[in-house]
């Protein structure tokens, strides 16, 4: 019942979430194995090659993948071999024993050889894991137009898979999240386990547990970044792609660190059914997990978002009164993609009419009548009290001086929410990025 | 008659131009007078208030505005101002008897007051031409979200043109661009002049010359940035409207600096006929008067790349061998909208994988068994011979040294082409914006 004067001074805070709690620790689903090691493609030595696997039968397999025409060899085999198990899933969703993840090369932009290469570690990843080839998913990330060393891969899934480095421990699943890395300063792993009442159903504890890496190269474009995410739930693979396309619309496809849409985006859902859980026909709600799955997805996103190449704050951008979530989410990530939003946020300089800017040229109905802004909990604008709404201009760039700077919106013309997720732009970015060799 | 493996040693050249040369002086069109003033809107002293007048009949105008939902007062006025002179035109096209720029302030995001400002200075402005208020067209630039001082735009009006200060020198063009800048480096300026041979019509000399702003906020989004391009061809509006959206599509939108399309962009022409040299219905052929304002707008947008934010060089992309015209262009754009293509530059590193990424993102048909790639001259990459070519890296690095980096795509799917601008990412264009005080 508040008028717009009274609306005028009520910050606009942060939109409430009916996700499930995160936590930031490795916990391994029921069900699986991870592990990671150094097989040498790094010219650094740092760990490059990570290994998930499931101990049973296959797991129910979903993916997402960059729509970047040159996608990567690893991109095309995933989907051949997802589609070769459920042929009705157009290479989105199967099943699958095991995914290798290689770093240090993207083999994107690598022609038939690199597709040749890619098949080989397939075959031999299959064997380690005695199973056919076509039940093993790949990544890759690191350098464009460049080979994978074949020699230093296969000795490396020998010695993870082959030497029994594999392990349902935490160990495995931070090991393995350690060499999806490339530039990214810190691992990321997020887990949420929920409790699933059973009536008439097998009720039990569920986990997810996700890993992921990216820091460049990164925008959202109907796709996302490298992460696999495990569950021990029981589900049908075409369930689980629904579930992971929703969570990544909602979370990945809402990050951006600098604009471009890598040619190696995957995101991986393997589910084992190690829970005893089923959800689906005759089992519990598939969105009980759908939140679980997108809790996982939305922290994942925020990690790799924190973490942008030289970034110092973490940018979330909360749209509330859209017409529609997907105007909302439209809105929120012209608001984090725009540079002149990016710079001002590094110099914690409160300055509004960025971000202005950036909402009106989003594909999404707004009125500059309608809209209010409010940075870092700073009422600054608001349209039906006739635009620019007087603040205290220190107290706000003290605001901006977190770790994380909320920059909320509120449309005015609907009910429609949605957020997104991006980093300031600092001159570190362009040193690294001028400096990275090709 | 080259097959495959000839092809790939042949570099990929500049595109051949059927625009007439253009010259980077002042040359004030039969008809017109200009110039530049000090008003005070900016705090640093520079100019900050330009005139362009016509001298005689209200000259024919068209204009191409921003799409961003908060345009500025100066674009709804202006569109207002066209509408009403010819309201077939929708507020694209009409008649005007000059146009005031200011600079310093955007009145963007400023509500009813900076609407009401924008009409009183039309009226003041059209009072001292002695027109009528619907007769003048503006456009400003500046920080988003501030008002204009009236008081000392008042002044600088009355100083302008009450005092006399309007030329049709050289001098007239030249302090009139002068004042449009506000991080510009430099003024911008071209012109351009061709001779129409008269067989039954009235032949003669045409001059068509401009000025522009713009150095931030710059992105294509069926829009462009300030700039007043004269011509003393005798045209009615409707067809320069024609001929500067088909100009404005192939240049100006298509120059990127940092991804932000701003509030205020703005393109207006304006036709005085003082040559004597009628295009269109009974006269010479309207699309000789649209190279000649091509020409201009593309040496322009050229300018205005090269003095992008912090930039070091200017990135011209030609895309051919695309479906279409449309699809070329929207790969050159994809290329140099890059953040990582754009650091490579400034880093002068021949990182070609960042190249096939960028193109790989844009709305066309990219495929990697077809393309070609050069850098700078050196060919890089080629679908058809398996993707990466060998080239000498040190060669191509120090060709990358000079003050304009040619990137060149052929897509080998059709005949389209086309090409776009930008600029290379620096520190110095994160400083700059980190600390541009709001």
């Amino acid at each position: 019942m508040t008028s717009p004067a009274h609306a005028q001074s009520a910050p606009l805070s942060a939109l409430p979430t009916d996700l499930p709690p995160v936590e930031r620790r490795a916990v391994v689903p029921q069900g699986f194995v991870a592990a990671g090691a150094t097989c040498g493609i790094k010219a650094s030595g740092r760990p490059d090659l990570a290994v998930f696997a499931a101990t049973g039968r296959p797991a129910a397999a979903a993916a997402v993948f960059t729509q970047n025409a040159f996608a990567a060899a690893p991109v095309r085999l995933s989907q051949a071999h997802l589609a070769a198990t459920e042929p009705a899933g157009r290479g989105g969703y199967g099943w699958a024993q095991g995914v290798i993840s290689t770093s240090g090369s993207a083999n994107a932009a690598t022609g038939p050889d690199g597709d040749a290469d890619q098949a080989a570690i397939a075959g031999l990843f299959a064997a380690a894991l005695g199973t056919s080839a076509d039940r093993t998913l790949a990544m890759s990330t690191g350098i464009i137009g460049t080979r994978l060393p074949l020699d230093k891969v296969a000795a490396g899934i020998e010695s993870v898979v082959g030497d029994g480095l594999l392990s349902a421990e935490p160990a495995g699943l931070e090991s393995a999240a350690e060499a999806l890395r490339t530039t990214d300063s810190r691992a990321k792993i997020a887990s949420v386990s929920v409790t699933v009442f059973g009536t008439g159903i097998a009720g039990g504890k569920v986990t997810v547990a996700g890993a992921a890496k990216g820091v460049g190269m990164i925008h959202p474009n109907m796709a996302t970044m490298l992460s696999v995410v495990l569950t021990d739930a029981a589900i049908d693979p075409a369930t689980l792609h629904a579930l992971l396309r929703r969570a990544a619309e909602r979370t990945w496809n809402q990050l951006s660190v600098d604009g471009d849409t890598s040619t190696n985006d995957t995101v991986i859902a393997l589910a084992s059914g190690g829970s005893g859980v089923a959800f689906g026909a005759d089992g519990a709600d598939p969105d009980l997990l759908g939140q679980a799955i997108e809790a996982v997805a939305r922290d994942l996103a925020r990690q790799q978002a924190a973490d942008g190449e030289g970034a110092t704050t973490l940018i979330t951008c909360q749209v509330s009164g859209a017409r529609d979530d997907v105007e909302a989410r439209a809105v929120a990530r012209a608001v984090i993609s725009s540079s002149l939003v990016k710079a001002a946020a590094h110099g914690r300089d409160p300055n509004w009419g960025r971000v202005a800017g950036a909402a009106g040229n989003a594909a999404a109905l707004v009125d500059p009548g309608q809209l209010r802004i409010g940075i870092a909990g700073h009422p600054v604008y608001d349209g039906a009290l006739g635009g620019p709404i007087p603040f205290d201009r220190e107290a706000a760039r003290a605001a901006m001086e977190g770790e994380e700077l909320l920059i909320r919106l509120d449309l005015g013309v609907g009910h429609g929410s949605g957020e997104a997720f991006g980093c300031d732009l600092t001159e570190q970015y362009v040193i690294e990025n001028s400096e990275y060799t090709t």
